[in-house]
């Protein structure tokens, strides 16, 4: 494949964040009436103006500095005394070992985490399952290294204690021959949290094919009151073959430092650094020094930010569920809503665009996350309360004014 | 190719920064008398304690935390107007025009630009022109795309008014089929400078071939008195043929924010920016505000650091030229030294170990810039002074003592 073609299949146009670039153009001729007034909300990611940092973050970050070249400059790893400090929280967060020197990796991001743990497992030709809908760059790392994917359906609609996860289908993909499985949990868009029996057949399905499984824990800690969670790393999973991935930019609201770590698998976590080393040398010294205020949040700090998301979510299913012809389901952690539209005139593609120009309501078409939800749309509900509702309510004024 | 044999070639164990990781072992069965007291110096990076960041910086961190989640979610290319009071600065010093909107990317340090622009050009099987010796990523980039290096000789020892790159050679490569040339300017690790004629040379090569040239200029500010200075960009070159990669990670001490900037050929920016979306989103937001005190330091700051490093410069080589079979030549720019030892009862790699354990003295070994130079060792003397004249002092008596 020539790079250009490589490069061709890496869109971003619709990817969240994005939509700056967008111009109205030939739009204008799609839509129907005038805007509709009001406080802007951008649902493509969490508003961090409404859930501020963590607390001392900004200190930790003065205090790196003040460090000195021993912060600028750490391994390419990052600093040993903050993985020593992060792998005991994570240790007991997770519920199993976790290898400091040898097993841990800070990174620009969790998405850092992810690009290097797929660089570090999937070559050109290899087979690679991914869940569907899933985080949309699994699609996009797997494609950039020509892996081959191999798709594996959740059936999330009003699941309730799991994910849905078609463990047929993953059985399959691993006969087929995947060697690697990559996939959120909780799940994101969706919200779903796999239940324990599917984590163990997972771990079980992978430890019998001999599969690396990589598995993005982003939003764990962000669950709603009766959501229990298993950590794939405490199964049964052989813990040569899984790699977990964390970082506080969401729920934690740190972001704008830039801060991810992956936990695992020593030899996947040396492919990572020899890597990282090339790509970023390191994640940014002083920022990792933020990583200090991780799990260690005042009491209640918590508790008090799931409280305050949870009301989020039930006031915007209601407006959501109000309107005739949209399904939503019950998200059971993390702060995303994947709504079901009805039959509209337009495109998915084009009433998100749409819905950003006459509404100021930015919102992720379903299409990054599978090819199956074209009828979908994401919303990252860490908002302005009552911002967040007003601009779900415009939402759904537009999906009257579109419907077919 | 394996993931596991792609992996096994990005070796990292003599990378500058990694040496923590390494272990006494088997060494003390070649060592030769005791340890040499002194502080000990770490010349495989500057020191920022020694030279401390551009004023200002985190005043503007600090201030881009202020701003929120503008500051903290910017596009992925990092955010519009840091962006375009960077192009203006960029277009300045380096006589060309620069593009903030389609033609600047803003990346995490300067290795993140030097892997996105690597990777925007580079694919599996492609011909790709690389120095020696030079930066050892460039090698190393190329070997993960699995692009297939040709090499070109600069003839670096006592160039003293160019870099001695070999222009034969360059067009021979060019007339085989290679469509990229990668090269540093001032050279990392000898310090030499390209003539304004071997960069128009360049310009006219690439121009003939239709080839894409990525230039890094990471070191282009810190030039010494009498260092004259061509812009690539600047040249007779197709504008859409060429990135350079610039960052304030040296000359400036701002590593510990891992900032990095790439500027030229649209359509590889664009390339380069839909890759960092699944790499590591953006340069961490709060950072890029760092950007604004680049090129914006007090009146005569730049100048003295220039002093400082060309004191420094020039009392390490005083020391280096006194030792029997040491040559060393005196770089123009930058802050590499590059001397050659003689030959020695060890290999290079074991003597720059050695040298760690014996004297507290940390260079890198000439292997990892070019396999031709196994007898040069790299010295960045961006450090305290005195300190460093002691310990490459402690360097010229352990020369001593492991002389053939």
């Amino acid at each position: 494949m020539s790079v250009a073609e490589k490069f061709a299949r890496l869109a971003t146009r619709n990817a969240p964040g994005q939509e700056i670039r967008h111009q109205g153009g030939e739009l204008h001729n799609l839509m129907r009436g005038g805007e509709l007034p009001g406080i802007p909300v951008d649902f493509s990611h969490g508003d961090v103006d409404a859930f501020t940092p963590a607390p001392n973050a900004f200190e930790f970050f003065a205090a790196g500095v003040g460090l000195g070249g021993q912060q600028a400059y750490t391994e390419y790893r990052g600093a040993g005394n903050i993985r020593s400090e992060l792998a005991e929280k994570l240790a007991a967060f997770t519920g199993a070992p976790v290898d400091a020197q040898d097993g841990t990796i800070l990174t620009p991001g969790s998405q850092g985490a992810l690009f290097l743990a797929v660089a570090s497992a999937v070559t050109k030709g290899d087979k690679v399952a991914i869940v569907q809908p899933d985080y949309f760059a699994n699609r996009k790392l797997v494609e950039f290294f020509e892996g081959e994917i191999v798709p594996v359906q959740i059936a999330y609609v009003g699941a309730e204690t799991e994910a849905g996860l078609d463990l047929d289908q993953l059985q399959k993909a691993f006969m087929d021959g995947a060697k690697t499985f990559i996939f959120s949990n909780p799940n994101n868009p969706t919200g779903v949290v796999y239940s324990e029996a599917e984590i163990a057949r997972i771990a079980e399905l992978a430890n019998k094919h001999g599969a690396t499984v990589i598995v993005d824990q982003l939003y764990s800690r962000l669950r709603y009151s009766d959501a229990s969670y298993a950590h794939l790393r405490a199964s049964s999973i052989d813990p040569d073959k899984v790699i977990t991935i964390m970082g506080p930019s969401k729920t934690e609201s740190l972001s704008g430092y830039r801060l991810g770590v992956a936990f695992g698998a020593p030899h996947l976590v040396e492919r990572m650094e020899k890597l990282q080393a090339i790509v970023s040398l390191r994640a940014a010294g002083y920022n990792q020094a933020v990583f200090q205020t991780w799990f260690s949040e005042p009491d209640g700090w918590m508790d008090e930010r799931i409280r305050l998301h949870q009301a989020i979510r039930d006031d915007l299913l209601g407006v959501l569920r109000s309107v005739q012809g949209v399904s939503a389901s019950t998200p059971r952690a993390g702060s995303y809503l994947f709504p079901r539209l009805p039959k509209l005139t337009l495109t998915g593609v084009d009433f998100v665009r749409i819905l950003r120009l006459q509404a100021g309501v930015t919102v992720t078409p379903g299409t990054e996350f599978s090819p199956h939800c074209e009828d979908s749309v994401r919303l990252n509900f860490s908002q302005n309360h009552v911002a967040a509702v007003k601009a779900v309510e415009r939402l759904a004024e537009l999906v009257e004014r579109y419907r077919q």
